[in-house]
């Protein structure tokens, strides 16, 4: 035995300035587009029936990704994420943990499965009616798979123990998977029953010290959002059986949006149709005209009060020791809608376009057709990918090198639109001049540039990778 | 609408050069202990009716990461990970994604609900029995909550079109919570009925592909045992429910471990008990005598066949693109099992050991107490903290504070060796002398060293990170 538990002293991770997730290019192996999996029949051939399956309603951006190879259908409004859409998520879920880690939220991951007494005590077990799941072990105990965790995260904080006022504001967050039995489920991830959430629950001792950490979550949202490049709306929002008494949305106009958005050209005011009187149309601050619109819902905020720490009993302390009832918030982004839904607004009806952050892979490097008049130049694309993940230490496991040579150039462009890589290089005749020319396009920009290969590697410095 | 639609330009992340997931500190913002939430009082109070609320059966990690707020109990073998653990367990993942792209694994996330039909048709949804979590929704369809997920890839790749020769060994893998009614949860994390797996599933042409990349795959497991330190030892299995014909488990010698293993001393042949004719204690090797130690199983790989491809048609295609039913192979870590497990072997009674590499924090810095001696030394404690996340890139968002300067040194640095920080730098009387000295606590190395403020810095720069 012995001789097998000899621990192993095999060095990790040495170079340590360049911490990749992805470093397998870092080792000289290059991303070969042959290899990666992606169900590439389904683009071949258009095959509309594995759309039209279900009865689900489409949308845009369901279509393109199912037409990609991104996700596959499990159940009605359930997906399989395949890998671009993995890596995708993995981004987003960077820099949303960047967002939150800047307002001090604190990362927890809580159970799927909830023990009913939780929503009994809430009120919310005969609330919620046929959107949660429901199902009992094998000692007959009721449970259900939680689609928000209000009940969870308050009783968790109550019976951890008294939170102290340096904690405080106290920020716990998850992004996790969540379950809810939609009637109708529909868009592919945009309204599914199986999706990730990024959950934030917030803990103060004041209604004031409360209303400052809402602020805060709602600027972090605008700063993900932002960050994507999406228009947004923040609009006031119902509170919904979530209950509190100050929400907000935040939302994407879309045509396929199941909210309906009034927004004041004048003074900005905005709000769900649903906080307003029936019929009311002029702007409540400035009554100016209010102008309609669709949204897709991708973020919500709710200032809680006491309502769930009075159930629970959760209780922090003031500085001079005080207790009170938490003061709380509840906050979410649905990550995987979140994605769908950048995708529906940012896409044409043809071609992904992602946001350039979060986008699978940032560069999809062309090289010439095997046989062409051009196909010496398959040495120079080969050496080129080299260079840049050498001298581009950000794009490391970033560039996919589409080595179907026995596929023209053209028709690779043209696939590589369609999955929406920020930057496609194609490594043609120009390749061949002296010194060399690689024709960059800019997928999201819409722009074609030609440069030198010193050109290109600064042009690609300048990409942003999460 | 125009004025709140303006896309933002703000830039992110300038400092490509260290990319880093948890860049707080890389703000000038530190760390500090009292902020964390962690449920001190249970610490404090060593509040034993915790421990012995439910009726599992408890083991030393179990206790101890209930004592240290590492996770707290949800309902029988459920746990919520608090933010240390979300920390150790993201590391891990990330160390495991690595070794899974260094053998050309790429990375999906299969829905949790999984239509029974699935199972019904690989007869395991009664071959299961009450394992299963099961439900039905709201249209009254079957489901159950992936325990494991053959039935659900077989598929995928089977309705996902064919697998050409190129793409092959195709190697998929997830990490994601799984389910499994467990009829005696217990030790925590070890025996859990809602945990994280790693697993992977493997489509090769021919059976000797098939067993180069089950090769490979153990490989890749030992590696990431080896990382963490662990004495592993890997033996031969039996396939149980999952079928197939070759299994191998890799497995931890521990006295809570539930797998009865026997070991040749000679020739270094290990078997599970399971797989020995009853009685069997010769070496079928060597004839030495085996050693029977105790184990608890942190892998899983199974070699299967053609069991599951068949069953859902699963083919691909040679380079002479002549189609095969896949030969499959399966392979599992039990990735928050891992953990505790790591913890059970590694850890005193009385203090966390983690492995060092997925600490969550890899340094705990100790200022002196407010109104002692050397209650000076706090200006110099905050400075070389700054210092250290300037000058040690890697350790940036991995040095907590402890500001708790109404607590002696000492009492601190008994927490600290309690929660098992890696590293703990005492700045003390000795850092007020010319030129100061600091004390570094080496805590799985067991040593103490005093060090200049030069040498404590070109100390830190070899501790490893991930």
């Amino acid at each position: 035995m012995v001789r097998l538990l000899r621990p192993c002293c095999r060095l990790l991770l040495p170079n340590l300035s360049c911490r990749s997730h992805h470093n397998d290019s870092a080792k000289g192996k290059r991303l070969l587009l042959s290899r990666l999996y992606q169900p590439r029949n389904i683009w071949e051939e258009q095959s509309s029936h594995l759309e039209s399956k279900s009865n689900e309603r489409t949308s845009k951006s369901h279509k393109l990704m199912i037409r990609a190879g991104l996700i596959q259908s499990s159940s009605p409004g359930c997906f399989h994420f395949l890998p671009y859409t993995v890596r995708s998520i993995e981004k987003l879920i960077r820099l949303i943990d960047k967002e939150m880690h800047g307002i001090g939220g604190q990362k927890v991951d809580l159970t799927s499965l909830h023990p009913a007494d939780l929503w009994r005590q809430s009120g919310r077990w005969d609330l919620m009616g046929k959107e949660l799941f429901r199902l009992v072990d094998r000692h007959n105990q009721d449970y259900c798979l939680g689609p928000t965790h209000e009940e969870v995260v308050t009783h968790l904080v109550s019976s951890g123990g008294s939170i102290y006022h340096k904690q405080l504001p106290l920020l716990l967050y998850q992004i996790t998977r969540k379950f809810r039995d939609e009637p109708r489920p529909c868009f592919g991830l945009i309204r599914s029953r199986e999706f990730y959430m990024k959950d934030m629950y917030t803990f103060d001792a004041t209604e004031e010290a409360a209303f400052q950490t809402y602020n805060e979550v709602c600027q972090a949202y605008s700063n993900i959002f932002s960050a994507l490049g999406l228009n947004f709306v923040k609009v006031q929002a119902d509170t919904g059986n979530i209950g509190g008494k100050i929400s907000h949305e935040f939302q994407l106009p879309a045509t396929i949006g199941e909210d309906r958005l009034l927004v004041c050209q004048g003074c900005g005011f905005s709000a769900n149709v649903e906080t307003l009187q029936p019929g009311e149309r002029d702007c409540p601050s400035c009554k100016e005209k209010l102008t309609e619109t669709k949204g897709i819902e991708i973020g919500h905020t709710f200032y809680l009060g006491t309502k769930y720490s009075h159930i629970f009993n959760a209780t922090c302390y003031d500085s001079q020791a005080k207790p009170f009832v938490a003061e709380m918030g509840c906050y979410g982004i649905g990550v995987s809608r979140l994605l769908a839904a950048s995708l529906e607004v940012l896409s044409t009806e043809d071609d992904i376009h992602w946001p350039g952050l979060i986008a699978p892979y940032q560069v999809c490097l062309i090289p010439p057709k095997k046989g062409s008049k051009e196909s010496e130049a398959a040495l120079v694309a080969e050496s080129l990918y080299d260079e840049i993940i050498h001298s581009v230490c950000g794009l490391r496991g970033e560039i996919v090198l589409d080595d179907r040579n026995n596929l023209t150039i053209g028709k690779r462009v043209k696939e590589a639109q369609m999955m929406g890589y920020p930057f496609v290089v194609v490594v043609g005749r120009k390749a061949l001049e002296n010194p060399p020319v690689f024709e960059v396009r800019s997928h999201n920009a819409g722009e074609v540039q030609f440069l030198s290969r010193e050109g290109l590697i600064d042009f690609l410095k300048t990409v942003q990778v999460i």
